[in-house]
């Protein structure tokens, strides 16, 4: 007696080819130009022929196909006449995954099943994942395998219960799924900055400070996502940041030093998919923040690197226990990789320098390069610290000594001849633009500046057209501590059209806590 | 000294009123007839101005409002001309919850944070949702201030970190954030099936034997999500479904029973919701099972319920140990919330009845009613046992003796007779269709059946088109254990069109395991 497993037929030999070749499972692509936000959606029409045979309804997932590309696309079900009944509307984010032309033809067909998940639920259930498992989990991420809603459950079932073998798994898995720049170089230095500080735009000082001694320091930097200003977005007003890797490397070779758009090069791409997820919900998940930050850096190609972490009631970081910690993950982390970390905790309780927004942050770098009176001594102070700290880790000064290095640095112009140097070999140095339109607030009443709600003021510098207005953004004119009389200005708001400065100053009036003052008796 | 919080500018009385009457937030709504799965989701413009001085971006949430209604709905920023720069595009979920008419004006803004939020993120690291935190969470997904991504982390976040008060909470905040059923009655009997067994169509059976023994049982059953046939899809093929709740009422006064679709009724509509984005990531969250099913009967106004768990290797629950923990917890939480639950676990290794698809199980389940010879008889006794259980736990009948009450009310034809009397208040008893197009799978060599597989089985019915087309499904030959003879039929397809006859056909011949067969010898 033997056991058979049987095709359910006259035979096998008619089986899967039969599938393929009775239902036409290919549709005309259209694109639909819906921004998902990278999320892959397909419409099609509810009287498709693919929806009834193949059984897809609402939410479906779908493998979609042309030539040698896919993705996983979500499925909505239209009916109305923006796709017709042989069209695959198409979200932007699919339509650039599958690198479609118009007219081409797109196969549709049901994924395979998402394996790796399994493992997600095994984490549910408070299992530990293991190498492998973050390994197979990041590439499905990456091949668009996971919807939304599967990235927002691995990010809940990891947040909080990651061990630190797990997170050193997870920010390996990152890196190894991307490119990984290699300098050909021993050190490659490297900063960053925990985010949450309105202007604080050290990169443009430390980069040039730290090459100009003659460490190599080849930055990529971020845009805004949901700051008034990301260190990309500040740096192109001052020369451009959108290069391709080779003019990178040309960059960096000529100047050890550059400051670039990340975009540009496939660092970590699994960081961005899950923060796109993560930011919605407003986790604070450490180990993700430790698994995103490193794994760009050591894809950037760094072998030491420098982390500010501000601390403040309205900074990401709120408290000096959690800095401690997060420091300790990083450098623990860093340490398993290859990187060597060294984080310093700094003050992040008001905005650093005076300009909120691209340009006004760049005339305070400016200011600070050029060592102009009036330079916001905050910003400088802080560069120094940082550069300071590069140049000890990456072993140019001796202990104790990289403050003097880095002042010296600054003070003798060398640092602005060699940022000066970094912009003409990206492609020229130019003069940030100013804004036309301002509105004063001042203070109400003398006083005292107790308090200063950094993210009010950056919702401010945003509603007045930051970043994509680039002379758009708040000065700032009254630090922590400060006496002001009353009509004296508090910040200026800068908007490059009326509208947007009306905007952004009805929205000013409208809030409480933006600058806390204190009245009292002069001293 | 005192400290003071301050407006900053000319003074408090120009704060709110400027924002709204210098900006338009309004917008012409249009409807796109896309369905996104139940998710409200708005379509603007990329050059909208309100995207631009709201500083709206892909994936924010925006609250939407026209006259009292409201809505909170996702962003997809649109480069084609889907969407004219004055025009809101929506979602047809978006569209019907805000209940609109063409030419309607929309009023945009940003919605308040969501509170309730953080009782999620708490329970991510580890800590207990009260009874309020439940409720708030209920509240502001039936409200739709949840994205699918909030509710996959709270799903994922409670996943099996649910203890029985918890998912008592739980229930208790679904059933009280829906509509409640009040029978003015004591007890009303139910039956629950915990799903995922093709042709269990026992309550088409229990309703009428249980009304003709005197027992009150208004049952509110489901259609079909994923599986090829609810239970009100195969009501349908038989009398109208889609009662209004006066017409219930009637109905269940005159005739002490029911067999209607839940969907007209608001009974626990946050269950709808979880559901939805629960059922893509297939997690195995008992406690969400739990209060997704009781919270359900607990508002139909049910009092004491029987609930079948079928227990096999393709059926839902597929470990005894399994089917008991869920039964102990179903038990406990309903007795906690005043609703005695009993529990029999069933077998579930294959489909029950012969058909599979909403007229070939009405088929089945009137040659039970009408005492048919060669009626299914694993059919007929499953109904037995449910309804021998009802009676009893309705203390219609002494323990051990609802079998034979429940017996004689099939075999006399009361049930019959009570079946018809149930259709004709609901609308009037008629004959379920049949197909026009059958293919025939015959055993390719003679043997025993020895495995089962419900899942394919399943999918070859709904591939032949149910439940839509209500004649489609599959008629099933070979129960196992049976023998059959080379050649002699398993299953035949039924089709309404010979599309989908061919298509459900070349799918059942490329699958393997759909039925195994051992061949041997003849005993």
């Amino acid at each position: 007696m033997s056991a058979a497993v049987i095709h359910n037929g006259p035979g096998p030999s008619l089986a899967a080819s039969t599938v393929s070749t009775d239902i036409d499972h290919t549709l005309l692509a259209r694109r639909l130009g819906i921004n998902t936000y990278q999320e892959p959606v397909v419409y099609l029409h509810k009287s498709s022929h693919i929806c009834k045979s193949e059984g897809f309804e609402a939410h479906s997932r779908i493998e979609l196909s042309c030539r040698q590309r896919r993705v996983i696309a979500t499925l909505n079900i239209v009916s109305s006449d923006i796709v017709a009944q042989s069209e695959a509307g198409l979200s932007e984010a699919a339509w650039l995954a599958l690198d479609l032309q118009e007219g081409d033809l797109i196969h549709m067909a049901h994924p395979r099943p998402l394996e790796s998940f399994s493992m997600v639920r095994a984490k549910i259930y408070g299992r530990r994942i293991s190498d492998e498992g973050f390994a197979a989990i990041v590439r499905d991420v990456i091949d668009g395998n996971y919807s939304d809603i599967e990235i927002a459950s691995f990010i809940t079932a990891c947040t909080g219960h990651l061990d630190v073998e797990e997170i050193i798994a997870l920010t390996r898995a990152m890196v190894d799924a991307g490119d990984r720049l290699d300098w050909g170089h021993r050190p490659v230095l490297d900063k960053h900055c925990i985010g949450g500080l309105p202007g604080n735009r050290t990169t443009l000082l430390v980069v040039p400070i730290v090459a100009a001694c003659g460490l190599m320091i080849p930055k990529t930097s971020s845009r805004a996502i949901t700051s008034p200003a990301g260190t990309a977005d500040t740096m192109e007003t001052l020369a451009p940041v959108n290069l391709a890797i080779t003019d990178i490397r040309r960059v960096v070779e000529q100047e050890g030093g550059c400051i670039v758009w990340g975009g540009a090069v496939s660092l970590s791409p699994a960081d961005d998919i899950l923060i796109r997820v993560e930011r919605p919900m407003d986790l604070d998940s450490e180990g993700q923040l430790v698994a995103s930050v490193l794994s760009k850096k050591i894809a950037a190609g760094s072998t030491h690197v420098v982390i500010d972490i501000p601390v403040g009631p309205t900074a990401k970081v709120r408290r000096i226990e959690g800095a401690h910690t997060l420091g300790g993950l990083l450098t623990a982390v860093g340490a398993a990789l290859g990187l060597k970390v060294h984080t310093m905790i700094t003050d992040g309780s008001q905005p650093v320098g005076r300009g909120i927004g691209p340009a006004l942050e760049a005339w305070d770098v400016l200011a600070v390069l050029r060592n102009e009176r009036g330079a916001p001594a905050d910003l400088r102070q802080r560069a120094l610290d940082l550069a300071a700290a590069i140049l000890e880790l990456g072993q140019k000064a001796a202990p104790g000594e990289g403050m003097g290095m880095a002042r010296a640095a600054l003070d003798s112009g060398a640092a602005w001849t060699k940022f000066a140097a970094i912009c003409a070999a990206q492609g020229g140095l130019r003069e940030p633009p100013r804004a036309a339109y301002h509105h004063v607030v001042g203070a109400p009443f003398a006083g005292r500046v107790i308090a200063i709600d950094n993210r009010r003021l950056a919702r401010i510098a945003k509603l007045a057209g930051a970043p994509q207005a680039l002379a758009a953004g708040v000065l700032f004119h009254a630090p922590l501590g400060s006496r002001v009389d009353v009509g004296q200005p508090l910040y200026t708001i800068h908007a490059q059209s009326p509208g947007e400065l009306a905007y952004a100053r009805s929205y000013a009036m409208s809030q409480q806590d933006v600058i806390t003052l204190q009245n009292g008796i002069q001293p």
